[in-house]
């Protein structure tokens, strides 16, 4: 049976939403995972799991020295689950830069692998349909090869959650054509080519990236952490330039009221919730990592995919796919 | 008086759009500009300046060598006509490749000047406001050193076009503390700290470049293209979900129509057509790149732009504050 730890403490909305991630989970797959639940034991008392108490919590901001210093924060000791062999994948709301310091430090890296990456699922104009970014944030600058391997890593990603058969991966790029790109990214392409196990497809502007032909899109940290935050901004903006034009009299709030339903649509599909997190892929475990101000529902969602990602194996698979 | 050149014939819609850019301007500013209009002489007869024929039109996609051997289209002539002192600027709605290629190698960089850069200003969640962006894709990758002179020339354009003055300088990054950032970001930071001339803020990240702080964020070429083009794709997938929600039925139809007025002052705030295209800045002359299907109305903000550019001496203050 598999086992995940979830580090109940370190979001924003504390152990309740952590609870109630957990309760979803259940509810829809009984009987499927067993739970180390980390946190204060007195906030656990009757969850569906084995509570392993934790009296700390790692702060937001810490820096990587404090992330390994806090070894009583239910974030440490979720992630030491794993590497005790008590956890097959663990979950946390807690700071990106603590999380990946106690992931990459305690789980190290699969043999071959270069780099740690984190992976993201974006929205596309086909609807339900996601594609896959990565590196979006755990490095800020990488070599051809890493993008490469990211690409690699993307693509069987893509397989184990999204149950693409043979996923269509792309090289975040400036221009569509071969020899366009970054330096790094024209090395990542010319390696790329060669690799039979991929599909790969070439370069990809970043104005593409949402239309729904991509599976997987491999870049430098940098410049994916840019598209994610970037894509974060516009929606963010977007969303309250649509609020305040509903807002504006009392035609345009009965004009809202007429036409919601497909606004709800709209706001589901730019909606990080759902998405489930991002994954720390390139390390020996599934590692994921919820949006800091995550709810019950993000949670159960950030728990699915931790757990599909165990069920499919995707860590062997991707120790595989690096030794060829 | 300054004289414009302007290349009437790459955009996508001819001439036609051109001449109605020119016609918009001359009526806005009578008798402030002389225009070269340079294209094809049959199609520009009647227009209000000068015509100087040119018989070919650059392709869109002509590369380096293919722009440098296009004497006679009329993309190569308008830039010409501004290394041979006839115009003080000029406007083009070509290929950006053929348009950089011809403005860098006929107008060669000011001296002191690394890179030349592309511009680009984006709306904000402030009303009116514009945040300056480069490079936005004129480089591939760019040293610390070269970041720190974009930031300088967006400075002095951000003073020059939008009369800020003392425009907020951010160096793009992954987080917004010291350190953080891409080895190039952290270098162009210890620069720009250094500088009295430079209002510097720090470290910016993607996700709040829109958020009416900044008024220049600097950046390597690929990021800030990646910034560029992704902000694109999400602009343009968030506008199609709602038309589609508001074609969802009678009723949402009638919600459009009751709220229509709060939407079309969105639409215009996102309207690429209103921020006057890119500028090239770090070459001896003013070089505007609109849009590909720039309308009349995007020309004449492109001309605009030019426009403010030469009369407030934007090249001979870069020329200054890059010999500091």
């Amino acid at each position: 049976m598999i086992t995940l730890a979830v580090d109940m403490s370190s979001g924003d909305l504390g152990s309740k939403a952590a609870l109630e991630g957990v309760r979803l989970f259940q509810e829809k797959h009984p009987n499927e995972v067993n739970f180390l639940l980390v946190g204060k034991k007195e906030e656990l008392e009757g969850a569906q799991g084995e509570i392993v108490d934790a009296k700390e919590v790692m702060p937001m901001e810490a820096g990587v020295l404090d992330a390994l210093r806090n070894k009583e924060s239910s974030m440490f000791k979720a992630v030491n689950s794993v590497k005790e062999k008590k956890a097959d994948g663990v979950i946390s709301c807690g700071g990106t830069g603590a999380f990946l310091t106690c992931a990459t430090v305690l789980l190290r890296k699969i043999p071959g692998a270069e780099r740690a990456c984190l992976v993201a699922p974006f929205p596309t104009r086909i609807k339900g349909k996601k594609v896959v970014i990565l590196d979006v944030g755990a490095n800020n600058e990488n070599s051809g090869k890493e993008i490469a391997q990211f690409a690699l890593m993307g693509s069987l990603y893509s397989r184990c959650v999204y149950n693409v058969k043979d996923p269509k991966v792309y090289v975040l790029s400036n221009g569509s054509e071969e020899g366009k790109g970054s330096p790094e990214g024209q090395e990542a392409y010319a390696l790329l080519k060669e690799r039979k196990d991929i599909n790969f497809q070439g370069n990809l502007e970043a104005r593409d990236v949402l239309n729904g032909d991509a599976d997987v899109v491999a870049t430098d940290g940098f410049s994916g952490n840019t598209l994610l935050k970037g894509t974060e901004g516009v929606a963010k903006m977007m969303s309250e330039m649509m609020k305040s034009a509903f807002q504006r009299n009392i035609f345009s709030k009965l004009g809202y009221l007429l036409s919601r339903k497909g606004f709800k649509d709209m706001k589901e599909t730019m909606d990080y919730k759902s998405v489930g997190g991002a994954m720390l892929l390139g390390v020996n475990g599934v590692v994921v990592k919820a949006h800091g101000n995550s709810d019950g529902v993000a949670i159960f969602h950030a728990i699915e995919v931790a757990y599909s990602l165990v069920k499919n194996k995707l860590v062997d698979q991707i120790k595989e796919g690096l030794s060829q």
